[in-house]
């Protein structure tokens, strides 16, 4: 970052777990913010923050934590953001902006908007990365880089204001873009919450075999399995309120899912080899657009083997 | 490998896609065959395996590679055993071993049994090894090593050829598991089928939608959607396969998966959160298990930011 004054001269981060902490550290690399204030509801996770040194202030008071902030950003689970909007909501600087990393955005839009004053300018946001590990020891400053993140401001939002958290945004490394909540919401559910609710449910269903036993499931899980427990091991309080907030959107993905199964299902019943083989073609090149895309690595079985890393290039040379 | 007497004369692989070349890599490097023969049913890829030095003897005629030949495995669509099969049978020399690595057990014996010789020990197999890759290029020798392999000879077959099958593997860095066909499909079914055939269906799904376009699918697919398409993107002709090959062990899987994601669906729909929790807490104990046991990697996104796995280290030391 170059010596010029930062983009932002305060920001608060409410929430310091992966995406908080992964924020904080981002921050001061780019030096995007003239001092990073801290806060969470516990003080353990405070202090774990403060014994990493990811900020210049840490509180367990949001509303501390917001006063005379120009950027204040929530990284918490949705349903906890109609509670903490009405704490911090009295205390929000003039013309700050409020923003949120949130998983969904129509209930976030519903549970914030009532509680702020009109001289604050709330611009729901996403960024479309993460892991499956929480907490503020998770985090790591290039989370952001090469991904997007979504922003979703209501009509009438300042542009001035959008368009300074979509610099912010660069800065950490993501591609900006910008929809709206309902659209957001309906895409989430198909590339993120339907893929954690199945993984969550297959890795059910295979917990629950009398046939099989446990330590089978896991002894052979490098031939499928395992790849669906990655997921299945995500925050689950963070997924119950993703599940409640975007209840709808889910649905609908789940009723097609559902649907396709069935019709899945009928082809092996019935042997319809031509049906399987139509759909197990089809499937194969959106992984090579993903690649091809930046969005997943070349590498077989996701590179978890270096070795076949090294056999590729070897491959490409031969 | 040492200068003795290698464990067989002659390999005749039949098949030299991902599985046969990687059995083909591991023999030579351990020195486990005197002679390494190849056969596959196209010039093509018989010219690949030639061009990349896997054997030491290639022909496309199955019936020439298998003579004299002391350990034979077929590394084959499981739908394509009983043809080779009759091919095969009565070229088989005295006391050979016969075996595979399909993936389904069940379907191998009753479509192989039959046109073997009673002078042959037919010895059905299944590495549980392997990536999302095909073809002679896709092999590497350290494919087998740290995972299993399931033994499945019926009742009555010679001892000492299991002992020396076992002994094949385990020099190729597996573990070996004996149990009976019809428990290694149900296993197979939940550990593998299923996820296999989920994957398939839910990018399938993602595929066909009209209100979410396929760009954003593609953009957005780090959270959570890339996942599957790994699976999704295996070999069609090989799944079609075991999806027509294990038919009644998947529709039993199938339909539990399908009764718990409408249980599921429901806990979504009524908002009963403490469901949802429950299950989303419950699932993430199989990954640690999966990771304990030597089956996964330890570092989160599969290890697919090298970064975060640089990270964790200083997490660990601090
Ligand atoms: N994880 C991902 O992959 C990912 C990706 C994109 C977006 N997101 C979204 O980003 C947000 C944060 O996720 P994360 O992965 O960073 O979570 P995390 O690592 O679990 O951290 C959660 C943070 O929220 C705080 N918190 C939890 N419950 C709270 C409550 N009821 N009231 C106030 N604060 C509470 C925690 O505080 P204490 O520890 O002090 O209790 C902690 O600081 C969520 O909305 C999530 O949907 C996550
Ligand atoms: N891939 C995995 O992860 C994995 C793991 C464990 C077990 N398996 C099992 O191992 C076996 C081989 O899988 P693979 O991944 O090595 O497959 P692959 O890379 O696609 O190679 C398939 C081989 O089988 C030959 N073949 C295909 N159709 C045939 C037919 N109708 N008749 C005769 N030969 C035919 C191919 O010959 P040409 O190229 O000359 O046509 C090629 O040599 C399968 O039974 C599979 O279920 C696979």
């Amino acid at each position: 970052m170059s010596s010029s004054k930062p983009l932002f001269e305060r920001v608060a981060l409410i929430g310091i777990g992966l995406i908080g902490s992964s924020l904080a550290r981002v921050i001061r690399r780019e030096g995007l913010a003239g001092e990073i204030v801290i806060s969470t509801r516990s003080s353990q996770t405070l202090d774990r923050a403060r014994a990493l040194g990811l900020g210049d202030r840490y509180t367990s008071d949001a509303a501390d934590a917001v006063r005379d902030a120009d950027l204040i950003i929530l990284s918490i689970p949705v349903g906890a953001y109609a509670p903490v909007a009405a704490t911090i909501s009295p205390h929000l600087a003039k013309g700050a902006i409020l923003t949120d990393a949130g998983s969904t955005k129509g209930s976030v839009i519903s549970d914030v908007t009532p509680h702020l004053p009109r001289h604050v300018n709330f611009i729901p946001g996403h960024p479309i990365a993460g892991t499956e590990q929480s907490g503020p020891d998770a985090g790591f400053d290039s989370l952001f880089e090469n991904r997007w993140c979504i922003l979703t401001p209501v009509p009438g939002t300042d542009e001035v204001a959008v368009k300074k958290l979509a610099r912010f945004w660069t800065a950490c490394g993501s591609t900006v873009e910008m929809m709206d909540a309902a659209h957001h919401d309906r895409v989430l559910a198909i590339v993120s919450h339907l893929p954690h609710i199945i993984a969550y449910n297959i890795v059910g269903t295979a917990d629950d075999l009398e046939s099989v036993s446990k330590s089978e499931v896991i002894k052979y899980s490098a031939s499928g399995f395992r790849d669906f427990t990655r997921l299945a091991a995500s925050d689950p309080v963070m997924w119950r309120d993703v599940c409640l907030a975007n209840r709808d959107a889910i649905l609908e993905m789940l009723g097609r899912f559902s649907e396709d199964l069935a019709a899945l299902q009928r082809s092996i019943r019935w042997s319809d080899g031509d049906a399987l083989f139509d759909l197990f073609t089809r499937t194969r090149a959106i992984r090579r657009s993903i690649i091809e895309a930046g969005q997943e690595v070349d590498a077989p079985d996701f590179g978890r083997h270096p070795e076949i890393a090294k056999g590729e290039s070897a491959k490409n040379e031969g």
